[in-house]
This record gives C-alpha cells, sequence and structure tokens, in this order.
C-alpha cells in the first residue's frame, strides 16, 4: 500500500488522538513517528514517540494500561492519527485520571472534571 | 487567571481537537496559537490558526459551517485542547463528510466510513 501517513510534512511526527472505542470519551493527545506507527499496526498496541524523553513509548510500559487498539483512522489530510482504543486498567492519564482531559475552561478559570482511577504515587512508585 | 495553554513548548502552535459535542464524533484535528485561542473564547466560535496560509482561520467562514463551542477542555501537559462543539451545517471536512476521519486503516489497505454531508464544489464554488 502507498503512504498511509504524511510524517514529512511536520518534521517526522504526526499527533495522535487515543479516544475510548466503547464511551468514545478523548483520552489523550500523543505524537507518532513513522516507526511508532508501523509498530501500532504491527502489535496491536499504542506506541507513541515520547518528544520529551525523544524514543518510542509503549503506552503502558510501566504502568501495566496499555492500549489495545481496535480501530485506526487517518484524517483527510493524512497528518493526523486516530486511535479508538481499549484502556486498560481504566485510566489514560499519568495522573491517574481516565482521560488526559480533565481541565475545563469555564468563566476565565478552570475546573476539574474527570475521574481519577488510580493513584500515581502507587501505580510509579512515586516518580510520577 | 494564569497561562491556560503553553504555546511556546511547541513554537507557537498546539493541536486542537474538535468533538461533536453531542455524538461524541471526533470531527477535525486544527492547531491554535494564542490569538485564534483567545478569539474562540471570546465569540464560543472555533477558530483556528492555519499553517497552510499563515492566518486566523475562522472555521466556517467560507462555507457557513461554523463550529458553536459548547465546551472547552485541556490536558494535563497544558499544550493539547479539546473543542466539544456544535457543527453547524453537519460536516466539519471540507471534502463534504462530516468527520475528517473517514479513512479506516484495516489489513494494510484503506478503506472509506464515513457520512457525507455536501458536495464541496456547491460549497465552496468549485474551489475545494
Amino acid at each position: 500500500m502507498g503512504k498511509l501517513v504524511d510524517f514529512e510534512k511536520a518534521g517526522g511526527l504526526v499527533p495522535a488522538i487515543a479516544q475510548d472505542a466503547a464511551t468514545k470519551e478523548i483520552l489523550m493527545l500523543a505524537y507518532m513517528n513513522e516507526e511508532s506507527f508501523q509498530e501500532t499496526l504491527l502489535t496491536g498496541r499504542a506506541c507513541y514517540f515520547s518528544r520529551s524523553r525523544n524514543r518510542l513509548w509503549r503506552k503502558g510500559e510501566e504502568s501495566g494500561n496499555v492500549q489495545e487498539i481496535v480501530e485506526i483512522r487517518i484524517d483527510c489530510d493524512q497528518d493526523t492519527i486516530l486511535l479508538k482504543v481499549n484502556q486498560i486498567g481504566g485510566a489514560a492519564c499519568h495522573t491517574g485520571y481516565r482521560s488526559c482531559f480533565y481541565t475545563v475552561v469555564e468563566n476565565g478559570t478552570t475546573r476539574v472534571d474527570g475521574v481519577r482511577v488510580f493513584d500515581p504515587a502507587t501505580v510509579y512508585g512515586g516518580k510520577a
């Protein structure tokens, strides 16, 4: 098959949205390079590229909270990836929230609206 | 209020996901700079920054298919924006599909799975 994703346009990385396949909640956004995309296709588990650590990031490699791929979509410009996933452990965010998007912007301020599934100190041994 | 979004980290632009507030379908991903984010907060309509045109992009300015903001969320790293929107006209994609993510990657190939709401030649006068 031809090139599915245009990694070159944005310098090698494209955003990848993880959406809960069952509830449709948006869990997180991370980035993929071509290698992580290929690994994701091959293994059926979400593999991102960590910009801060500058290496492949197999989601759940520390916490065990892997993301099983249910469906992969790409957008009309071929520069964004959408993963519909089954989030093992129930939480995608390293803070323990189900979704990284637990902060609502409202009336010039913010409030937290999210479900905390785990205590990061327990899961990451105090490293979070 | 303090800085809600860290625009500087990624060189001035952050990804913004538009999700249908009612159906939870992911409609599109575009980018925002600080000015477009402030305009979105002020007007209650999605305003992005077009990387290709290098200017503010008031979604729907040509097609009339504006996105009314229902809720705005930011992620734990403050470098991604989530807009829950009411998509006027029913389609977010310039190709006429409801969502830009109408391409499914499956078994080493792709297939189209989306609802086409309008004919772009009619809406954009043949410019799309």
